[in-house]
């Protein structure tokens, strides 16, 4: 058995089934060894930021870590931007990164790069296969690692993958559970829900149904606010959901909010702090003096932590659930808010909401809030094109649950190879993209940030715009051979948002929208 | 003055007026900026490795260097292939990367990286400036840096961009000269050259119309071949160009070709190592014994070394050119080999060649060897994704001369955004993608790299295909505005080849071509 052998099985006996790829030259073993196992699937991506993105989606909805194929140094510089958004959301990924056979590392070559340095800021584990004998041994910490909500990345020499004295033994994980809050800490936390201060739950990363749940009970026993963080990683929502609010995420409008606590018991999230630090506004988005404990940090077992502290509370209400009770279509012009209104109308029962629609898809969160049952996956990590190879990664982990990827179109420019795998796969995933031809976000941004005017001026304008020429995204779902639909009324976007749920495979809707405004 | 005027005004009284730019949020005052000072091009690129791609072509034309600017790690991250290209060609480039506020960086955030870590590989110099007060001599810094043809990486913060108390005196770089080969290389260069032995000088990077007249001169004299490494950054070619040889990709051929001679002379090359390590072959491609000496480092300033042993050597013949000789225009079948054909015949005067066409444009190089003059750029670090970022950047860089763009289906796709810009900015770049449905320079490597089996099974086969679906290319243009044209015969060909060089502005001709075979 060789290296790449002894690696793709060792990966398979231990349930990761699925490897999103970019290969080249150096990683040609491991593409063979993928016609010697055929319980691995391989998803062939056309950038590596479609990998990483991809192995991103399907690990928040597989609940359990892909790994993806890349090419030396210069494949991962393409994927670590969608790593980066990985480890932010505590996401485990299995890297395999290709690297020059080791007698040929002493050279200076075109592709000779120092991967070691590359993976570490995007990683939490990095580790370089010294030989095919171990192969398995490697392969087996990698996934330990990763098996804590973690990056590890595995560095593969060519040699390493094509010498012939791979171990046939092939190792299993030992995957430790996840952290759980001791009893000194759920005391803490139980004694703060119940000296009578004002307290907001911060609850952070994968929020399941059951733990909505379970925080609305916790909420209705001591008047505790539930708050989820303003990105996290994966959130049961709709109707049957736990009732909760959500921080904004302008940092003026998240300080009002938390103004009015005193106590702040984080559960899965880290301290709130503003997304970026503008001139005269705290970085710190509680009041001064609020007394903030940690009661599980974004890596522990948030949902047994959970138990643990209800079984302290004794008899609890009941959940308070969010009611089924959908919006009615929209009629009339296409903006931001009727395309998001006539989603949540027919957002059908248990799909996935993909949100990377920066402000055009803002009014979507409140108005899905009593939809059909969906999760929604965000943008943990901040780096623009997670949302499409997210997408892709989310429907080839659930291939019976429609995936809905919002996108502006700016940001869905990013990552647009994404498509194209969608299409190979025949992937469930509808995606809209809401053409407003800028980059609104920043043209909101420029005058929150202070810069001088308030308003940019011709030159500065002009790194806003992007509707000269628009992007064409009928074109663009055509070239990847998906069939994609302008619409410019709300009436259109009503049929071809039907129609494209009714169907099974990709497709594109491009709305013609003005650019958002925050009132309507 | 702010920091971020401060930063723009010296970039542009330093010569760095065009900034290749895809800001975010923290570079909104650096954008702000753009408005105070005229002399400063902001080009807005829809991805950030258009930007560095982008800025590796212009500073490869222009011979100066370009900025870039870049939001936070994951900016620089996306950027970072393109940077590695750069490097490994040893292309100046000022990359301006934004961060966080410094009081920002405190705290767990979502775009929170490590970018001094993330910059390290991928540049030469990196310095995050501590304050505005001090900005324009960092930025000086950064330019006295990229001056040695480096990367210099200058990151900003965003309250240090925006902090009022820049210095208002701006600092100019001082750049030194380029390092010369000293008397005693020279002289044992001369001896080598004249001991009676078989040499090939092997030169590297940029190799202009005099050096290759010159190093012809030398030939002519000493016997010894000139031969250009595989990825040279620019060269000088077609009719008038200095006659010379280049060194094979493929390791077999490029052993055999080196066997031959006794010693190498290094001018602006590395020494002869195969791109990637093959099982069997060696890695050094120079036969066991021959002696190899440098006369003049990737970075040194191999022209005046040149002309100093020119006057060691006393009167040399004259120089030995490359005819204008074209070939005729291709007939019949559209291939490879025609489509390399007739942009021979048909390349203007003064053109830009940007190759990343992979297997499908290898008969190219031979066929344009008696052309019109022109320059070549080719993918100096193995970083697929180069190309239509590098044309971008040339074209900007020399309005008045035409760019021809060669892509692979496949590698087209790395950095396809940056089609937008050439649309936006009205580009002067003929697009030629050969559509063979195929990674199909992997299909040639699997064999290569002993993979077992030798050609790969249907599971190794699928990591290859890109043909279902096939990329439709004249979707892809007109999704940015421009026009394309899908050519499947010589003839069809030859007419919108004419046409969009007649033309003045972006293009794209797809020509659907067969994979490539070694023998036509």
């Amino acid at each position: 058995m060789n290296g790449a052998e002894s690696l793709v099985k060792t990966l398979v006996e231990n349930g990761i089934d699925v490897c999103f790829s970019n290969p080249g030259t150096s990683e040609m073993h491991f593409v063979a060894a993928l016609d010697s196992e055929p319980r691995m699937r391989g998803v062939l991506c056309m950038f590596e930021g479609v990998c990483s993105g991809a192995a991103d989606g399907y690990a928040r909805i597989a609940g359990k870590p892909a790994s993806t194929l890349l090419h030396l140094g210069s494949g991962l510089s393409n994927a670590s931007a969608n790593l980066h958004n990985a480890k932010k959301g505590n996401v485990p990924i299995v890297n395999i990164i290709g690297d020059h056979a080791l007698r040929h590392h002493q050279y200076e070559t075109p592709l000779r790069s120092d991967i070691k340095t590359l993976a570490a800021p995007v990683s939490h584990w990095v580790h370089a296969a010294p030989n095919a004998e171990g192969m398995s041994d490697d392969v087996a910490a990698a996934i330990t690692a990763a098996g804590k909500r973690k990056i590890a990345s595995l560095i593969l020499p060519a040699d390493v993958s094509w010498s012939d004295n791979a171990d046939e033994g092939i190792k299993i994980a030992k995957l430790e559970p996840l952290p759980i809050a001791n009893d000194n800490t759920i005391d803490e936390a139980h004694s703060k829900l119940t000296n009578g201060k004002k307290t907001v739950i911060l609850v952070g990363g994968t929020i399941t149904a059951s733990l909505s749940q379970q925080l609305s009970q916790i909420a209705a026993a001591t008047g505790a606010k539930i708050c989820a963080e303003t990105f996290p990683t994966r959130m049961y929502r709709g109707a049957g959901s736990g009732v909760l609010e959500k921080l904004p995420y302008l940092a003026e409008q998240a300080i009002a909010y938390l103004a009015e606590y005193q106590q702040i018991i984080l559960l899965g999230a880290n301290p709130p702090i503003a997304f970026f630090a503008y001139p005269g506004v705290p970085s710190e988005l509680q009041a001064a003096g609020t007394d903030i404990i940690s009661l599980a940090a974004p890596d522990h077992d948030v949902e047994a932590t959970v138990v643990n502290l209800m079984k302290k509370m004794g008899d609890l209400p009941e959940p308070n659930c969010f009611p089924d009770q959908k919006l009615p279509l929209a009629e009339g012009e296409l903006n931001s808010f009727t395309v998001c209104q006539s989603l949540a109308n027919l957002l059908p029962d248990n799909a996935i909401i993909v949100d990377e629609g920066a402000t055009s898809s803002l009014p979507l969160y409140p108005m899905t809030q009593t939809s059909a049952p969906h999760d929604w996956l965000t943008l943990t990590g901040g780096a623009i094109g997670f949302g499409l190879p997210c997408a892709v990664g989310a429907a080839v982990a659930a291939p019976d649950r429609k995936v809905v990827c919002l996108e502006g179109d700016g940001s869905a420019m990013y990552t647009i190879q994404a498509l194209w795998t969608m299409a190979k796969e025949n992937l469930d995933v509808c995606v809209i993209v809401f053409n407003n031809a800028k980059y609104n976000i920043l043209e909101l941004e420029f005058a929150r940030t202070g810069a001088p005017g308030g308003k940019p001026g011709k030159k500065a304008g002009a790194m806003f715009d992007i509707g000269n020429p628009s992007v064409d995204f009928v074109s663009v779902a055509k070239s990847y051979g998906i069939y994609g639909v302008r619409c410019d009324s709300a009436e259109s976007f009503n049929n071809a948002l039907k129609e494209a749920l009714a169907h099974k495979g990709p497709r594109v809707i491009e709305a013609m929208v003005p650019p958002f405004q925050l009132t309507p």
